[in-house]
């Protein structure tokens, strides 16, 4: 049995006793009855999710998976490639802004070059699972081989796996990939058949000429390749990017181990269809982190019947949405096992 | 002079130097222009309102004002008025959702007693500034003289600086009143001129008779009182209550004294609203931390030109919801001053 298997074999539902006892506490909290809104909600998902009634988060990591994609040789990123091992490095320096997000969360951070188009120097914090030196250019065929596809998706599998040893309460996602608004856009018009023009964007930044380019290159990508919109691993291999598999990876481990999965923005929640056409039961486990700028967020998000937890206009990847959310996690969390009840405390309860 | 009108005097406008340097650097750090979208604008107006380029945001407080209201005597609420001062020894023994969030965040939670309806153990923790022992039933005429609007905000400018002491780089409103819906709904109808029904919701939880009867109480109190919507101390005379005007002396007083304000729901906004009449600059100083699931809260974020941070269906007060926007301002201080830029990195800039 592949890892792959024996992970999508092993991510079962939510417990509902859990949950059912973390509501019932819910409701006996100094407070009306709902009015911690979504917090109450996290509450009794992680509830669920981890089994534990009073689910304690303490341990918490953001994975940042990192990819190159061929298809940025026709023009439609506003950075070059050579950017995403920069970044990465600025990461492993410290000086990015998941790394700045990540410390005032209280989360580690780990790098993992799933597919980076140069060698990075081994170092801490490094993980390298390069599937290989970035992806092949989608407007001409597949992006990756099927085989490839199932590399990408068990690197992130292992990346959480690794992260377990350390303790961890709850996950974050994130990307780093010039170019992958391009794949991120061919997964969901893949998916919910939308028009390609309804869910493409400026990514980085690129002007309205760029964006026309960018729409008929992603119509010749879903052309030239047809993806089965039914198979996870077809659709990454034809229109995905080694990050985007081990996005999926992360989040379906996380599943499988009943660890709460914070998706970052777009990118990674194209990686939690993808995900979540491999195990419909992992989006129990999914928790979205925040909505992106990029027009197709909203259509993911929708398909995958996840709600945002903050909407700030943010669109830069790298897990910074998601670690605002874990955030939120957290502090769902102490609520629901710190706060006084209504006899604990000697308040009254409602009149009428 | 009195402390009002020499605070009202000291509220000036932002520092445009110091905006235009944070905006500046904003624009170096590693990664694509405004990608960090509301982060990036709150760090701006933050160092507009310190004077600093570089604004470090690491003590943190709440200002919880509490205070009763004689209009419960119309079963306004869903609570008796005796769970104001149970709440308060909640809040004061560590227990209430604020405690937690304000740990969670960091935060120091100060509370103070502007007008509860019972004698609270002095204790620490506790500040006394008690106006009266709740105000009168507005619906038979004024909530309080003028004299005692003028007292209740200085008992909030006086607790705002009162915290300068312990160092103060950020505070979050709250506020704790059984019925206090009702004297905001009064506010926000009389400065938006919207009809008290769609200014009006069922607060702690009354149903859908008890939500028309308040309702037409509402109505009854802005008939019998007639407030100037342009005169805040006659509003909150007339149709206030004490903790809101508390909750008005400490945005003017963070005001004057350069202190970013993040407010909090609806009360609070409701609050905001009189300091605003007080002090228009005022309005500069303020971030809303959500968005109230209150109907009305809409009305007076739009009236006050804010846009919340988060909207997580919270309804409950206490400053729960601004402390939440606590993190993300110190989030997106420290993006500002923590995150290398492009040279520094050694990343390239956009191509295009």
């Amino acid at each position: 049995m592949t890892l792959l298997d024996s992970t999508l074999a092993a991510i079962g539902p939510l417990d509902r006793a859990a949950m059912a006892a973390a509501q019932a506490r819910q409701d006996l909290l100094t407070k009306p009855h709902g009015a911690l809104g979504r917090l109450e909600a996290i509450s009794v998902q992680v509830a669920g999710i981890t089994g534990r009634a009073l689910p304690h988060v303490s341990n918490k990591a953001v994975i940042v998976m990192a990819g190159d994609h061929g298809v940025v040789a026709e023009g439609v990123s506003a950075y070059p490639s050579a950017v995403t091992p920069q970044m990465v490095l600025n990461f492993l320096r410290g000086g990015a802004a998941i790394n700045v997000l990540a410390r005032h969360v209280g989360a580690r951070v780990l790098v993992v070059d799933a597919g980076v188009a140069s060698d990075i120097p081994v170092q801490p914090g490094l993980v390298v699972k390069k599937v290989a030196y970035g992806t092949a250019n989608m407007r001409r065929g597949p992006a990756m081989t099927r085989a490839q596809a199932i590399q990408a998706v068990e690197a992130g599998i292992e990346a959480l796996q690794a992260e377990l040893a350390g303790g961890l309460d709850v996950v974050a996602t994130g990307d780093m990939g010039i170019g992958n608004t391009t794949p991120s856009s061919a997964i969901v018009a893949a998916v919910t058949g939308l028009p390609v023009a309804q869910v493409t964007g400026r990514g980085t930044g690129i002007d309205g000429e760029g964006l026309q380019r960018k729409v008929a290159i992603i119509e010749d990508v879903l052309r030239a390749n047809q993806p089965d919109p039914h198979d996870g691993l077809d659709l990454l291999a034809k229109v995905g990017g080694f990050e985007i598999g081990g996005i999926a990876g992360v989040i379906l481990g996380a599943a499988a181990h009943r660890v709460p999965v914070v998706v970052d923005g777009f990118i990674s929640t194209a990686a939690a269809i993808i995900a979540g056409l491999l195990a419909p039961q992992a989006r129990d486990y999914m928790i979205s982190g925040h909505k992106s700028v990029e027009i197709g967020h909203r259509a993911a998000l929708e398909y995958l019947g996840l709600v945002p937890l903050v909407d700030l206009d943010l669109r830069l990847g790298e897990g910074t949405g998601a670690v605002l959310g874990i955030s939120l996690v957290e502090a769902a969390c102490k609520l629901l096992c710190e706060m006084a009840t209504f006899d604990a405390a000697g308040v009254e309860r409602r009149q009428v």
